[in-house]
């Protein structure tokens, strides 16, 4: 065995390695997370650590390298000597950091205008209710047990018939009982069957209970805290989906889940790394205790459902994709089950699936953006690391998937970052081809997200720094491209000196290629979806842009590089985290519980893979903006 | 902090202790298992080490120690300067060696011929089917889950109507599902509500699976392996209930549990230690995996029940004693959810409680004793360390309970041990007061139980050797009886070097005083039982003994000592573990189940410590046969 020293930001170790080992196998097995999104197929470049001793054994995999100054990727090393390590910050996994949405003004939009519209037009009834009950003390000659005692006040005074107590519960229950003198109030649902299922008994004056609404995205993990009592946001915040370390998109988590104890691996960075650390952040915040979580519900894309339910996920991506359920069955999965850090006995809400790729953020995102209440069809377009699309409306709804990747979200992208603080979410170019800068919180810029990236390639674009197919112009000379020995041209967006950041900010040609693959993917998947149905873009009465991109997108810009049809401006609306949405409708209102799977089992599925002519499209679509330009006429009358 | 060097008999360890700590404190914490059925109160003299470096100081409680040889009791030394300690192997727990029944021709009676004779007169239903299912294979235009696939088999196929699956079973669906080519068997329960419940899904070939069924009891565990498909038992076994170290009975137990981390080391002891190394074994014999099993039945009293469960159990103690469940009630406990080795969907079926101390090894008793299917009187004592007490007939079921204390079945005696090989099971005095033994298994004498202190007492009597007080006589010179510094009395049962045994086998004057407690208090709470519905013995039917003190009770001689009264020995009926054979019939017939929920909630509970005239009764019994005479009279005649 050979000793590999590892020199982290805050600390140093040494550990033990086999001849022939791959360093990011090293590093892992360390315990040292980092930020990987191709999971060490050698693609992301994202990997570098500095070499301070002895030598390593390259093997080259995938795209060019993109090393410099000491730097290699460790996917592509392998150990053959002792070897010192150092690893640069911006490699560690960042996904730790969790930020909490401060301003709570803007939940009225978010939650409560949907929610109320939701109730108007579908009705309301709660999950979960609450009641104080006076229990008789037991005597000599009534000593009923503690659970019968209870049982027998349900029924008798809150006529719930047959009620069901689950083990935990029943441990807690002599406890509370005596410290509140029999005098208890309860928390209660009652079940598809019309039983009522406790679960919580507490002190009479205690707060009914909270329930956390989540969005698991490929990328990112959204969640609220809501009072059920009140059913209003007490906290919000997101952060990044730890499974990312093992891949960037579904297929490679997939893959991951499959090898060794990999599934258990992503079940519990999802869980104890991400939901978990989320929660918790949102308890402390609000001063709760997470026992007082009495209601969880999820929206997820199927692959994420699979992957925190534990789920062996590998027959999704297998002919003929089929989920191993969908969420629609009779299920009944608690908190306790899949580790969450919350009251046990809270039941999970999970927003049902449609197919193995149509996922439950979908059904949830249909319901937040009101898709199925309108006889005009619509559009509701998720720009996810899984794009998801539905065309409906009161009649019908019919919904593809398209792998975008994680471009949107600032994945696979060198300079690439979510939208939060530092990231730059938007960009003008001015006749010198430099860029200025929209940047997050005003800070100095730390990378691009998605909203950042349209007007980036759109600007390129608009000023003839790149041709349609991405490549930068040769014919044009500026110093704010360079191009390195393999002859790859990047475009530098921030300047080190000029912004005293530790590195420049650029885009290169790989990471265009990366986004014009996202945006044809979507875009292409709108034009099939639209035409399998014999429609066109001019057939829709709205278009509703949902995601994590930004709150920022300049439509213009989106619909220049050909991601949005160019059409009618007034008929887009971005709705923001509609998956989020609608999980918090499902929180809240069993009758949204109720309406997101009727729309699941009510919507069609396309799949893509076997339509003719999609890949064509796609090919069409991986152009700026399009080969056939004239689809998007304003584009070309303002270049 | 001081070094306690500890020899083992099989290795030796090096441990830190606080001055001031107690010994047997630190021999607990360093993980050294001793047999200590009073739990440290300094009573029962089993924890008995040599001293081998340093001394200790004494800190002397409850009774005279009898200690000699270097030896002394750990519980009531305290640590001072670092001590060497030799802990001898019969000072350790034996309580995990498992004894399996390898003769099955004795399962006739003990199982089959209760099974016929109660379906015969209450009918028969199982709780587990099993059917093989061929699934429609999923295309891409047939995409439904798995479990969606599943169920609308079970809808169609088998009219399960609606069916519940847990999120354990949508685990390995899919992977069962594809090995098998779509055609699998189900194993599923109906749920009280008409519900159908999955258990298992496996290849079609597969055995539909396995139960267990177990008594535990306050100081053995005994189960039984059962093919469900044929309802034998395939192996039988038994086993110390490794909680008895940290208290002989009920009391001890719950006090121990409210202490710390008490109850969760009671609820590891009884499942970690005693069931799940129980059914392993019962696994081995048969060559079955856990897995296999998917059902669970238990009968304990209400004490172990809760314990085995996780519950609080102080309440039981304290007036009004009410239970924290009592099993009656609607609540669902898997196997998973207790930590038994055993199909994570196991149902548990708990034999119902019918009060504090008549616990649900009575209820089963009584099912096994077919004590309610007669109009005649007949009476149910259950000889256990918790001694219990049912009186009735097709009309009612009044019982009682006392604490007998572990002494039927060798606790708290010095020379005392389970009725296993090498226990002394039968006593016969000569003229010259020399023992002669019938020793299980024919082996070396290793001490005495339960059966062989019923002859050993009766014996002492006979031969006047003891007076009705249970004292040596001194007048009568024998080199049998022996006298320590204290005057304490003790009949040598076999001398060391007739036997060639490592130590004399006796008895003392306080152990035949624990004895007498422990059958003074059955035989009061008998008497007390009949007295409080107006009656008497000659009311009496039948008497069905049962209990683990051994299978050859001298009925003669426990009527002598005035266990049991002095009546038609012919009414006498002696059914070995009721509890047990209860539990079995549970666990094969649902109608069995039904039975025993209806047992307890028929059953009328008589509370003996606030029952006037039940310490009289006691006292009066407390003497060898009695204070009244006249109430043995064939005893009086043989004497």
């Amino acid at each position: 065995m050979l000793d590999v020293t590892i020199n982290l930001p805050e600390r140093t170790m040494t550990v033990k390695a086999a001849a022939g080992e791959n360093l990011l196998q090293v590093l892992r097995t360390a315990g040292v997370k980092l930020d990987t999104p191709c999971n060490g197929n050698g693609t992301c470049g994202k990997c570098r650590v500095k070499l301070d001793g002895g030598r390593v054994e390259k093997r080259h995999r995938g795209r060019r390298e993109e090393v410099s100054g000491g730097e290699l990727l460790a996917c592509t090393s392998y150990v053959t000597e002792p070897l010192v390590v150092t690893i640069p910050r911006e490699t560690l996994l960042a996904g730790g950091s969790i930020s909490l949405e401060r301003d709570s003004s803007a939940f009225e939009g978010r939650y409560y205008s949907v929610k109320k519209a939701f109730e108007a037009l579908h009705g309301k009834e709660s999950h979960v209710q609450a009641a104080v009950l006076k229990l008789v003390e037991p005597t000599l000659d009534d000593n009923l047990s503690d659970v019968d005692r209870l049982l027998r006040h349900l029924r008798v005074d809150l006529g719930c018939g047959e009620a069901v107590i689950s083990l935990d519960l029943a441990r807690k229950l002599p406890h509370v009982l005596r410290e509140n003198d029999f005098q208890v109030a309860v928390v209660y649902s009652r079940l598809p069957d019309g039983r009522v299922r406790l679960l919580d008994v507490k002190a009479p004056e205690a707060h009914p209970g909270y329930g956390v609404a989540v969005d698991v995205g490929t990328t990112s993990v959204a969640a609220c805290l809501v009072d059920l009592a009140t059913e209003k946001v007490l906290a919000e915040g997101s952060c990044a989906n730890a499974q990312s370390r093992y891949g960037a998109d579904v297929i490679n988590r997939i893959i991951f889940a499959t090898k060794g104890d990999g599934l258990q691996l992503l079940q519990d960075a999802v869980v104890k790394e991400s939901i978990n650390p989320l929660i918790k952040e949102l308890c402390l915040h609000c001063g709760i205790a997470g026992d007082e979580i009495v209601l969880f519900s999820v929206a997820a894309n199927t692959v994420m459902t699979h992957l925190l339910l534990g789920i062996w996920p590998d027959f999704l991506r297998k002919e003929p994709y089929i989920p191993a359920l969908t969420a629609t069955e009779n299920i009944a999965v608690t908190a306790a089950e899949i580790g969450l850090c919350i009251n046990k006995n809270a039941p999970v809400l999970l927003a049902p699936s449609v197919a193995s790729y149509v996922g439950g953020d979908i059904t949830a995102g249909v319901a937040a953006a009101f898709l199925r209440e309108t006889e005009q069809n619509s559009i509701l377009i998720d720009l996810g690391t899984n794009g998801e699309i539905v065309l409906g409306n009161s009649e019908f709804a019919m919904t593809c998937a398209c792998s975008a990747g994680p471009a949107f979200e600032g994945g696979e992208i060198s300079c690439g970052m979510r939208a939060a603080a530092g990231a730059i979410e938007g960009v003008v170019l001015d006749d010198t081809y430099t860029a200025h800068l929209k940047v997050i919180g005003g800070r100095k810029p730390a990378g691009i997200c998605g909203s950042g990236l349209i007007d980036l390639v759109a600007e390129l674009k608009r000023t003839g720094l790149i041709d349609a197919r991405g490549r930068f112009r040769k014919d044009i000379k500026t110093d704010k491209v360079v191009y390195d020995a393999y002859s790859v041209g990047r475009y530098i967006v921030a300047a080190k000196e000029q912004y005293d950041i530790p590195a420049d900010i650029y885009l290169t040609e790989i990471d265009i290629d990366n986004f014009v693959r996202a945006k044809a993917a979507v875009y292409s998947a709108t034009c099939v979806l639209l035409s399998s149905l014999g429609l066109d873009f001019d057939d829709l009465a709205e278009i509703k842009v949902a995601g994590g991109i930004g709150n920022h997108i300049n439509l213009t810009n989106a619909v220049r590089i050909g991601l949005f049809p160019d059409i009618n401006p007034d008929k887009f609306t971005f709705i923001g985290n509609s998956s989020l949405t609608g999980s918090y409708l499902s929180l809240v209102n069993k009758k949204a519980t109720d309406f997101l799977k009727e729309t699941a089992q009510q919507m069609t599925y396309l799949e893509l893979s076997v339509y003719p002519g999609y890949m064509d499209e796609f090919v069409s679509a991986s152009f700026i903006p399009h080969t056939d330009r004239t689809r998007f006429p304003s584009a070309a009358a303002r270049s």
